[in-house]
């Protein structure tokens, strides 16, 4: 998509580095990594976000994600992993071509807490859970 | 999994409000939501976190996550949605079970920063880099 800078990646216009590449997906490094080993994996195919995307690129995203977190455990010496993507702004999302977010977590690294637990009444769930369900 | 919490939910052994569920996923509201609407997604097959699951497992929950999240986006007025797995303690992972959090963000909600952007010189990306390549 015209002006899409993840597009643009994809396209080899503008310089990144790339770790991973096949047929749906590239995968390269985060400039402002949130730890060593941050990287990104993105569609070929533009699409905003997880929930616009071919359910199919999607799935091959969350694949590779896999298998670079698994990679950034052993060679990185990283403690674990997380794979986050954001949907739209509310979210935090900031370039609207899908990227799932792999971040090496290290045990003596900083907390990267995402949430505070909250909490919810049996009937705040059941209106929830009956909004959510299948028609 | 003998005593693994996701394994006694999935088996129906422990109640949990379900939303969906298919062949080989289950999702259930998380019972400390983050937001209105936060639900987990888990493979039915254990499998400790996404970096251990069988990756068919992981895809299936990343597509049902994104579908979950376009319904609550649609029917609970989510502003966004971040779709997030921790693998390991040091991620922040509690339940080794494999599970897809889909957390819908609101514009008026809590802001719920995942991390500070960082900085890397161009000799670590490269390093890292070549840590991460296929061999």
């Amino acid at each position: 998509m015209d002006g899409c800078l993840f597009c643009r990646i994809v396209a080899g216009e503008i310089p990144a580095t790339r770790v991973h590449e096949d047929e749906r997906t590239v995968a390269f490094l985060d400039l402002f990594p949130a730890s060593r080993g941050h990287l990104l994996v993105v569609p070929r195919a533009h699409a905003a976000d997880a929930l616009e995307a071919d359910p199919e690129d999607l799935a091959a995203c969350a694949r590779v994600a896999a298998e670079l977190g698994t990679r950034a455990r052993a060679r990185l010496g990283a403690d674990g992993i997380t794979l986050q993507t954001n949907a739209g702004a509310a979210a935090g999302q900031t370039v609207f071509h899908l990227h799932v977010h792999v971040v090496p977590r290290y045990a003596d690294g900083p907390r990267m807490l995402a949430w505070q637990p909250g909490a919810a009444t049996p009937d705040e769930l059941a209106a929830v859970a009956e909004a959510l369900r299948a028609d």
